[in-house]
């Protein structure tokens, strides 16, 4: 889905497909890109971009995940979190099955539009389809070389997913 | 680099890749990879995970970048932060050209071990290529159809990146 050209270092002209507008495609410099103010994402190959949530109340991290551009569309339309699922090959909104929906109250992009950062108010006891507020319970020690083992951080479980998720839901990450 | 099979919802036997212990591969349960203490990070088709940094005072998220193996384990082994720069191809040290090292606090992964988060103290005046402390300096207005006029937030440059980036370090970013 992604028409653009990597970019050089200078102001070359791209072709990128807009998420947005849904211009199928349109001439862009980088300039263009990291200080104008058209939302011009650059999705992958896969037609993704990264996407970010934080606890708008903590500044945790809540989970990593990807849009497409209907994904993208949604989030911006409705002011709750939709992503699209990699693994699933499909769109999902948040909290769909579960009800821990994320009310978004702020939606930022990156330099180079191929990021996405959201700013979200967590529905429910957590975001994990492991039953986690955080998909990041675990930390890895520095200063180490070799061998790591990884050390619990809020791993308290929050919810219990067998109860939240259906079987086919079981997984609803991207 | 990723020998990884995408598991199911049950516990199917996966080979993946470790970065840390440099196995070739190993025989690993989704059950081991989301509530273990062993880290098997699952690299994609391009050996990367994506890596988060956020300012470890103010929670804000800096970037969105990639770690190759090597680079997570120099980030851990360092604590600094290391990334993989997917335009330039290369293992790069965040502030190897502009002196604006990103000292790693903690470093989390998530739950299927494909992101990494790491809650950095900044050195310099910011992250970001364009000048400015975050690359998430522009904000998507919400409740939206259609085109959509982004809005700059905490984008006032803070440092001349033409003064600080050589030519070929001025897309240092993954």
């Amino acid at each position: 889905m992604d028409a653009r050209v990597k970019p050089g270092h200078d102001d070359e002209i791209e072709l990128r497909l807009s998420a947005n507008a849904r211009v199928p495609s349109m001439s862009t410099s980088t300039h263009d890109i990291e200080e104008g103010l058209a939302l011009l994402p650059k999705f992958d190959a896969n037609g993704l971009v990264t996407a970010v949530a934080t606890d708008v109340a903590s500044g945790d991290v809540l989970m990593v995940a990807h849009m497409n551009a209907e994904a993208l569309a949604k989030t911006i339309e409705t002011g709750e979190a939709w992503y699209f699922s990699r693994s699933r090959k499909k769109l999902w909104k948040k909290g769909e099955s579960s009800g821990h929906v994320q009310r978004v109250r702020e939606l930022r992009v990156d330099c180079d539009q191929d990021a996405v950062w959201i700013k979200v108010e967590q529905l429910g006891p957590g975001a994990c389809h492991t039953g986690r507020r955080s998909c990041f319970y675990r930390a890895a020690p520095l200063g180490q070389t070799g061998s790591v083992a990884l050390e619990f951080r809020n791993a308290d479980k929050t919810f219990d997913p067998n109860a939240v998720y259906s079987a086919s839901d079981k997984k609803p990450r991207g």
